[in-house]
């Protein structure tokens, strides 16, 4: 690999640690840092060993780095953003994995620095579990990642960083902010802030217990609790921070379910098999693009 | 097992034929018919070698049968109904496995003879896969099955099911028909028209192509396609047949998805992070109880 000498990631949850263990595993050479706000982090990150030094300030790392990535909660990303670019070195590369991309460009404009290359950039990988332990090298492996840059931003500096994600086995699309934001919207915001409620529906429901929920929850219900099961935090920022994608999006999620709520209402049986032929369709597009398995539910044991 | 002789399954698809399957892995000398009026799942059938005899008409079998087992879709259910408990013998016991229970009884009611024992059932168990050849034996193990036999029903008869359905994995709740109706529509009914719902709203989006759909589905989207791949014409029944229940708990859905869209658009974060927090929990319950897997993302692979 060799692309970036030394490395500082800042967040050592799912997605940093991953990025650690990942680069690691493609290349033991390179140095690597990582800095988590939680001193209960670092230590996990200590034991774990899958860095060359751990810290709760990235002042120790940053000035050596060629390549910083941002791997916070997207409101931590925010909060810190301007102290990261102002001691960071000339010619290093910044970058991030949020799940948001508009808004972390907004955020940054104001303190970017022109010897830096801020090239934005969001894995579509993860699992619903969080923290360091969570993490393993292979998580991106045949999954996309999608870099943001701005048109003046140096091309050898965005093809390095592709480079990067290729070796630990992504796949690179490039795309504007904009465009972004209203893509994951439809592909992940909105399915979570639709599993989020639904699993809250069935807790509040007078007539239906817990325990009701639990026994009968592979009926399908159980599907929706994974994704809800997802990082609070992480996710209250994407939602605040992705607003007006994913307000777009939910509101045709609600006109699309008013429309099938009202043929049931009116026992049109029709209308109901048309939406329900076309659905099943994509599943099968989704697992020849290697994006699934083909296993039968998922491939679940017992 | 031994608790019938003579089996007879209606409906041949991915419920029909796993409960042949099992019953035949637990038992080889009970005699077991399976039959289905698509002659090209009967052509399947008789290649899988799963049954004793396959047929398109249940006249062949009906008479000799301890045990009818209708696991057609709910709506060839109250096609056939009339003819079915006409055709059975004296003493025998007439079971379903529909995910809708109240509508079932009513449509038998007018027919229902004195000397039959009916005794409505539903195991909540599936794949998304359909027909035949998607059946296995192991599919009911450690899912409920619920049964809902009315108040008159010889106890020795809801016994011998229960035995059965034990037998096949299975733990057995009895309820009430129409409890049974509400606590599926929240696990499982409403999920799955969510579900259709989502994945038909992203199919549609002017501003998101198909391929954007399919390639960064990983964040989230691609569970939601796995529930609405599942057979059309059943879960049409099954949405027009519990009207009520899933009307209700919808409402209740799209009441709940409004309080957190109202949040995003005032930047409310405290109460989303207050809802996201309290999902989180469910999920572990499920695991703890044995109704889903532990592994990260159900254990998925590539």
């Amino acid at each position: 690999m060799a692309i970036y000498d030394n490395i500082l990631i800042i967040g050592g949850g799912l997605i940093g640690s991953s990025v650690a263990r990942a680069i690691k595993a493609k290349d033991a050479t390179v140095k690597l840092f990582i800095v988590d706000v939680s001193s209960n982090a670092c230590g996990v990150l200590r034991t774990l060993d899958i860095a060359d030094g751990v810290s709760e300030k990235y002042d120790d790392f940053i000035e050596a780095a060629d390549l910083v990535i941002l791997a916070t909660p997207p409101s931590v990303m925010k909060h810190i953003g301007e102290g990261v670019v102002t001691g960071m070195k000339a010619g290093a590369t910044l970058t991030d994995v949020a799940s948001i991309k508009l808004d972390i460009v907004r955020t940054f404009e104001p303190y970017m620095r022109d010897d830096i290359h801020f090239i934005p950039g969001h894995p579509i990988a993860g699992t619903e579990n969080s923290g360091p332990a969570a993490g393993f090298a292979e998580l991106f492996e045949e999954r996309w990642c999608i870099l943001t840059p701005s048109e003046n931003v140096d091309e050898d500096a965005v093809e390095n960083l592709k480079s990067l994600w290729e070796a630990l086995g992504s796949q690179v699309a490039l795309m504007d902010a904009r465009r972004h934001d209203v893509v994951l919207a439809t592909t992940s915001h909105v399915p979570h802030l639709i599993a989020y409620t639904l699993v809250g529906t069935a807790m509040d429901m007078e007539t239906v217990t817990r325990n009701d929920v639990v026994k009968y929850s592979a009926g399908g219900f159980r599907d929706f609790t994974r994704i809800a099961a997802s990082d609070p935090q992480m996710w209250r920022d994407v939602f605040l921070q992705n607003k007006e994608g994913v307000l777009e999006v939910v509101d045709r999620f609600i006109e699309d379910l008013s429309a099938l709520k009202r043929a049931i209402r009116w026992d049109d049986g029709e209308t109901l098999m048309k939406h329900f032929s076309k659905t099943r369709d994509i599943r099968r597009n989704i697992v020849d693009a290697g994006q699934d398995t083909d296993k039968p539910d998922f491939g679940r044991e017992g």
